[in-house]
């Protein structure tokens, strides 16, 4: 099958690509003995967490416990979830997915501890809880070390719950002088700072100059996208993933339309102009989006896309135009090779 | 079962809110003799396609053929599809599709109609199709009366195509000369302009003034959102869908975090601040979204959510909330009484 034998639009993964990407940071973090544990809210699927797996990362972050559930489901064992997990349906589903995957995860208040250490009480199974403390972006996480410790042993006295160590999402450079800060605050009790777990793809290549880091989640590095190329961390020509598109209206010189809208691309700008490159067209402009529609301005292309042709879309976010998908067509110069399914699309929860 | 029973993130629709919504937009394009032909690429399920045409839509619109394939699955038998179908996997399916559904389609360039004539031929049926004009939106649609009037004529030649009428969204002060300059441009030839589909929730209940107008295209009126209330469109007790979401973190007394992100509520802003309403907080502000992650703002609430705590998010919009979503819950005075299906839920192609 070849690439013209897909309709569109659709997402498409280039596997020589996605094999470097995959390789090359193993490798790394592997050079500075930092544990490679990706983040599989990117790509959903089992398919490139084996790959990665097999490349030596030690296990897999997930965002929700859905994800999680679907890793299990693909035989990953060993799954760090990132999130605090909340309310009885999630700590009963915890319970339950404990007893068939090694799981460890994050919490960032006693709240959640306390429901953690009940649902590693009916799944019979201690749990590792790691303490999530804010590096500088402002969303979850304690805010002091003298926070991360007391938590830390809260942890550690709550029935079968073990104090794993220390995340935070991204890293930064508040990240040594806290972990060092908690780490010294922590030692009268004889607890240690076993893990710090590090975040982001951004910052991956940077990893080393955080001598605390032990382990590093990176997501996005998989795939790359246009945010990622405009930030100067990955070249366009390692960026793995593409929307396939059809130029479906010209209804102005100036103006066409294609056949990926915001349920294809998100709305996702990252900071952006614009809502993608296309790698034909790169003058062009994808200035709006509708729901099934790419408006695109190519006032400024030499020449111009026609009515039917395909191009190929560089989304600004790979994360997003994966979730809305359900499958991920996976390309080897220029043949279509297999179909990958989004396992955990739409896992929310 | 009881909203306490669901997990969270979720989307909860009311009911009666939704009868409500779809019994007053019948009655009032009925008052005005315009046909009613909603639009699906809002909830894409089966059962609210129905009781819009038990109350007396003429057929549902459909942005997507994949949409359109999803509807004629669920028994709806009028599908007019609003988009040029170009490419021939599209154009096969077409045919496929005609011979069990009473289809219609868009088309703004002579490119597309020969494809459709195409397909209508493959199917051995004739395919009534409606010229898209550009009414102001500047996304497709041709741009004159003359061009309008040459497209018709070269559909009205083709094989197995009836010219319909003209098509815009959404319906502007433009709409009437542009419909009557083509009319009288088609007269010499004997073609009629039977018909003039007009579109748009935010415009909707203006139809009347449009005497050109004979059908009205609207999607959002049956949910609301927070973008339709802020435009004075629905007040916030119309509104018929919502996100439950739980507080997650309470990492300052400043800030909270939902556990519903991008994922959930999609990163549209349709140009208002912030992501979403919470209807138990509304003094708070929803001012940034992760994936997974609503950042919300708590710093102008008397009282502030509490961990673990639910809240109702009204969404910014609609649409696409549904399209990240597999199920929509049923509710009627607070207790769930059913789930339904996102059959069309992904189907951009």
């Amino acid at each position: 099958m070849q690439l013209q034998d897909l309709d569109t639009p659709c997402v498409i993964v280039d596997l020589d690509r996605l094999h470097a990407n995959i390789t090359s940071l193993q490798a790394y973090l592997d050079q500075h003995s930092i544990a490679n544990r990706p983040h599989v809210k990117t790509h959903k699927t089992a398919e490139i967490a084996h790959l990665q797996i097999a490349a030596g990362a030690v296990g897999v972050t997930c965002q929700k416990l859905g994800e999680a559930e679907a890793m299990a489901d693909a035989g990953i064992s060993d799954i760090f979830i990132a999130y605090n997990l909340i309310g009885e349906h999630k700590l009963r589903r915890l319970a339950t997915l404990m007893r068939r995957a090694d799981v460890s995860v994050a919490c960032d208040n006693a709240f959640t501890a306390r429901g953690l250490s009940w649902a590693a009480q009916q799944a019979g199974r201690p749990l590792r809880v790691l303490v999530e403390f804010d590096s500088g972006m402002h969303r979850c996480g304690v805010q002091t070390p003298m926070e991360a410790t007391a938590l830390a042993r809260q942890i550690a006295g709550l029935p079968m719950l073990r104090f794993g160590g220390l995340m935070c999402y991204p890293n930064s450079e508040a990240l040594e002088a806290f972990v060092r800060q908690t780490r010294a605050l922590l030692a009268p009790d004889g607890i240690a700072v076993e893990q710090v777990s590090g975040g982001g793809t951004a910052c991956v290549w940077q990893a080393h100059t955080h001598p605390e880091l032990t382990e590093h989640r990176a997501g996005m590095y998989v795939f790359g996208d246009r945010a990622l190329v405009a930030k100067g961390v990955m070249s366009l020509e390692r960026c793995a993933l593409h929307v396939l598109a059809t130029v479906v209206s010209t209804p102005t010189p100036e103006r066409v339309i294609l056949d990926c809208g915001s349920k294809t691309l998100s709305s996702d700008t990252l900071g952006l102009e614009g809502y993608g490159m296309i790698l034909e067209y790169p003058e062009a402009v994808i200035y709006a989006l509708s729901e099934e529609h790419a408006h695109v301005d190519v006032s400024a292309c030499a020449q111009r896309p026609q009515l039917g042709e395909r191009v190929t879309v560089l989304p600004n976010h790979c994360c997003p135009v994966v979730n809305l998908c359900d499958t991920l067509h996976v390309v080897r110069e220029g043949a279509l090779i297999e179909n990958w399914r989004v396992i955990a699309r739409g896992a929310t929860q």
